[in-house]
């Protein structure tokens, strides 16, 4: 059995640097409004050294609050200013663009836009800076819905699909006259999701390592299923089953932003035993 | 044998106004940089009333120029003032718009790129205003083949298939960090070419009146061939032969904007005739 890792997999540039921002802090408690990274293994590392995800500001006496790779609304930071928390911005480069986009998109008088998923936290902190009557568009049917505008500026969530940002900003061009588009969608994030689709056509099997609950994880798992490849999505190596590897020659993997190289390594030992097995 | 006429045909708006402003003019000569529409039956009309097709300024000594509705660089116009011709603007309004976007573009920094045929003399016109280093985008590979840019300004040819323009915006969308679109796409032209289609789907044989070198006409032609129903570009009623019609139940009818209402119903009443002598 031979096993695969994806040409681009595992932690992205903008996780690397939050991670090594709150390792360097040096005064906890640290807290995050939610799992700073949607991994299991990390958040417990994290957790013995004094990083606690929150569910709100209204949580933390005192401390720090590290803003996740994802941002926050601005109302977010001035509230933890207002109660004397050390702010650590640890929000992602890309997206911290993306509100500089949208609030000259808003002051020039566009209606701002976001091509992605309404409940996620990225797209939540890019509203709190586009201003009242943004839209979010998840889906095309929901772009042709849209009454017709002026003025348009579209953003991506950095994680979105770009088939999906594609087929929703056609439909975008049908509802303005005219649209001011930002490409956003992050390049690590596309880059990983090409390598991951190439994988899939050529393996027998993909395992797809990562957090359930994170966003562009589940994305490398929908590209994979789509090639017709069977897939399994697995947070570590003790989820695996012996019974999904049998008969199958060539097995692929690779790991969303949030999954460190070491638990894609313990997965590829783990599959590599079972092969020795002679299963 | 029935001869339908599509839903929307024939003169748009803008070459309506062109041909009242020529009309209007009491002082021939007055002269046109080609044809004023791409219709041979309406430029011996209007040879008739001293409206006279020349390919330069240069050629004209004096009287008046008549802007068609494709709009000209401002070198033109300059040229013709500097001449001491009387210029009477028919640049159809949505052009004329097209001609402000692509100044402000250029102001405010924007590589203007341009989606249509580069000959077109619409086309020539807008890249008068756009400035250097404007881009003419034709096909789908030219926009892929594209160098990275910071900020794209587009614009589209008014008479584009809004199909050809939905495939090279999304390549843009990949080769600029920004990309600034305006749909200039005539909402006439647009419905125009929604009935050809929308008929020629459900007769046997599409007649399409209009000019052979008339782009908007060649569309239509093309639009009806490409849902395999057989179809014919004429420019006048005698040019039809009664063999296309034998054993055709359903005859669809459409015209380009150039193609006065009459040359239609010349075309419908001859055809009407092949039917009733039973051929």
């Amino acid at each position: 059995m031979e096993v695969l890792i994806a040409s681009q997999a595992g932690f992205c540039f903008g996780v690397t640097r939050a991670l090594e921002l709150a390792l360097a802090a040096r005064e906890p408690p640290i807290y995050t409004l939610g799992p700073l990274v949607h991994n299991p293994l990390v958040i417990n590392q994290l957790k013995e050294r004094g990083i606690h995800p929150v569910s709100s500001v209204e949580e933390i006496r005192e401390g720090s609050l590290l803003i996740r790779t994802h941002g926050v609304p601005p109302a977010i930071i001035e509230e933890a200013r207002e109660k004397n928390l050390r702010v650590i911005d640890a929000t992602c480069p890309l997206v911290k663009k993306i509100h500089g986009i949208v609030r000259n998109l808003r002051e020039e008088g566009y209606r701002v836009a976001v091509i992605g998923h309404s409940r996620h936290p990225e797209v939540q902190g890019i509203l709190g800076y586009s201003g009242e009557g943004s839209i979010v568009i998840e889906k095309e049917e929901e772009a042709a819905a849209l009454p017709f505008q002026k003025k348009l500026g579209i953003v991506v969530q950095t994680t979105e699909l770009t088939e999906n940002f594609h087929k929703i900003a056609i439909r975008l061009l049908e509802r303005a006259e005219e649209c001011r588009i930002f490409n956003t969608i992050c390049f690590a994030t596309q880059e990983r999701q090409r390598a991951a689709l190439e994988l899939a056509m050529i393996v027998d099997l993909m395992i797809i390592v990562g957090g359930k609950n994170s966003s562009n994880t589940r994305k490398l798992l929908e590209i994979s299923q789509e090639t017709g490849t069977t897939t399994y999505l697995v947070e570590s190596a003790e989820e695996l089953e012996r019974g999904w590897f049998s008969g199958k020659k060539k097995i692929g993997l690779t790991g969303g932003a949030s999954t460190p190289d070491e638990a894609i390594h313990r997965v590829k030992r783990m599959v590599e035993s079972f092969g020795n097995t002679g299963l």
